[in-house]
């Protein structure tokens, strides 16, 4: 059962974040569908940049370090992210990438449990979550990554386990792990536990204090809308952070980076899990895109991305019976949609082309990201129509295979 | 002594890189000695940043992966950075902060050295290149890291030795070290070379290929103009790429990334030592200043580098009779000047707000970058009056002693 238009634009003109729309830039024609991999550029980083290029960088030059704020960028931008997370000021700092800040965590997190031997997680979490883990199981002494179906995970919580380390939400799927139940279960088995948050950080609302989680991480560039290649964010609970110690002992991450000694003595909080020198220029465009995130109220975000997700899974259904949900339908979710079908490449291409942009993921899946801050209701129903356009046409047909290393 | 102002005025105007400076946004009346530590805005950033943002972010979204080549920014800076330090294309890519790259490099390293457990560097290296040696040595099992003087290092190239890890050039003294003879000491004593390059590349003549060079490391944000906290690169020498594979394994190092499977399996080339996904909008802003460098000729800079650094010590020593030169007088160098002061902190304060800047470092070096691309003789010229005028009238005596935190 499909709606009206009408119906539609009446959801529209009652959204409380209707206005937020306009703090993006989002070209005409597209229907934009891939926030979960990039967000869209916020209006407010244009002028942040150019203010860090001309009266920063251009006419500060090395002053700016300190009369511009820069070395507390890292801690400054990790409160304002504590705030989307459940987390207090000082327990999250940006830095990095995603990848190498897991692999901080996770070093330290083994190392903090000696004896322990095992890092838990599940096939198929998002590949540089396995990868990480599977590169330190290669330089630690004796550390195996254990992977283990969802369902298993509670059985598998032994005394060998040192660590749990989970994606909260599917990168592929949209399921959600239920992260308190989890985290009492690791605890319980005396186990840490490591959450990436890249897929729910800024998309649904995430407690981790409320949840007891020890250690996270989470991504800049997708729900955040923090710019291609955006730098990371980690956290680690404010009762760890004396404990634990990273593996990447970089300048940064020191007491006194600059008394300029030969031993390194990590700083007392969250910024020992710092390394090299901040990239300044990226952390500007990710503080816009965050700024915009903390106005939201997490109810809000929440109601408006069910409704979203209900109505653009209710369209697609009702016009394209040759798709198949590949998310769960209700119930513990992140903030995507995906479909299945063997095609699934060349119909997104299909679609990217006629202006709904969304991605693929491999071996079969159309995944659409729901974005209450810049999506509305005749946005995702509008795009169910483009889809049944594509598959009914087969349009889909005219597009090329894909390509070794192109990016999905 | 000094010269006169229409000498310098004359050596200026016969200069062969004068027009350079105009590619460099510098604020009205600074003379800027600090490009060792940050490089100044080039003008082409500000263009190259402005695309990104708004065709290529804005616009492009995430089709900007494949249509705008930011999946092959790493490898396409990198294989620019490769000319200016005697590398061939496919031996660079730009990645991550020199602190990752150092460890990420120096644990491919020694687990190639089987056997051997002692990384070889030397007391006062830059803090990071000790600080992440240390790291990994506690984690690692059994790996120690030396550090002895410079007149000792071919005494302790023993066969317990797996990698001799040192600055090119020194931060603080601009000493540099004679590459190749080291690297042929460290290769007779079967160790691998890690040279840190990161006030040499952009600065002086580099060649790791013609010095048979195992793998490097330098930074974005000093001679290369990349701006603040720029990405840095990481050099592999083709014959190692094989055997060589990092311990950071994120999903941009995997041989297929974007198949999404379970094992990690390194890419075949330099690109497995890639880790996460690269910053964009920082490549973007190195690239401009890469661009610029690699239009120079390393003659041309050599020369002017001499010239500028021996008038300047010149004029120095003739003014000042209270700093002490810090730094080799001729010789094997890099591209900055230090003088020694017991007040050196206070002075430097008060040279800066007089608008030379230049930088301090524990416990008593004024540091002086000579950067031949925007500073011209008469620049270094007045620098050393405006020096003379603060210490005759002991100016530096209303600036307050360094407080800590603060970035110097």
């Amino acid at each position: 059962m499909t709606l009206a238009l009408a119906a539609v634009r009446t959801l529209d003109a009652h959204d409380p974040l209707r206005a937020f729309r306009g703090r993006f830039d989002l070209p005409e024609g597209v229907i934009y569908m891939d926030g979960n991999s990039l967000g869209p550029l916020p209006r407010a980083a244009r002028a942040a940049m150019a203010r860090a290029l001309d009266d920063e960088w251009g006419r500060g030059l090395i002053r700016s370090w300190n009369d511009a704020g820069w070395i507390g960028a890292p801690r400054r931008v990790g409160d304002k992210i504590a705030r989307l997370i459940g987390a207090e000021a000082g327990e999250v700092v940006v830095a990095d990438s995603t990848s190498v800040n897991l692999f901080k965590l996770a070093v330290a997190a083994v190392r903090a449990r000696p004896g322990r031997r095992v890092i838990l997680t599940e096939p198929g979490n998002f590949p540089t979550d396995l990868y990480i883990a599977q590169g330190l199981a290669a330089v630690l002494p004796d550390i195996e990554v254990r992977a283990v179906q969802a369902a298993e995970i509670a059985d598998h919580l032994g005394p060998d386990v040192a660590l749990l380390q989970l994606s909260h939400v599917h990168y592929k799927s949209a399921h959600r792990h239920d992260m308190a139940a989890l985290t009492a279960a690791a605890h319980d088995a005396g186990a840490l536990t490591l959450w990436d948050l890249s897929h729910s950080a800024g998309a649904i609302p995430v407690d981790l204090n409320g949840c007891n989680a020890d250690l996270a991480v989470g991504c800049g560039y997708k729900f955040l809308n923090g710019g291609p290649g955006a730098p990371a964010f980690l956290f680690v609970a404010a009762r760890h952070q004396g404990e634990l110690v990273s593996p990447l002992t970089g300048w940064m991450g020191h007491a006194a980076p600059f008394d300029f000694v030969d031993d390194y003595r990590p700083a007392p909080g969250v910024e020992r899990f710092l390394c090299g020198t901040p990239s300044v220029l990226a952390l500007t465009a990710l503080e816009a895109g965050v700024e915009i995130a903390v106005e939201i109220a997490a109810h809000d975000l929440a109601a408006k991305a069910k409704r979203l997700i209900g109505l653009f899974i209710t369209e697609v259904e009702a016009r394209c019976p040759g798709l198949t949900l590949a998310s769960p339908r209700h119930g513990p979710r992140g903030s995507h949609v995906s479909f299945a079908h063997s095609e699934g490449y060349r119909i997104m291409q299909a679609l990217i082309a006629r202006g709904l942009i969304g991605d693929f993921r491999e071996p079969d899946i159309l995944r659409f990201g729901i974005t209450p801050l810049y999506l509305g209701y005749e946005d995702v129903w509008r795009a169910a129509q483009v889809i049944q356009q594509v598959l009914d046409t087969e349009a889909w047909q005219d597009e090329a295979p894909r390509q070794p290393g192109m990016v999905t």
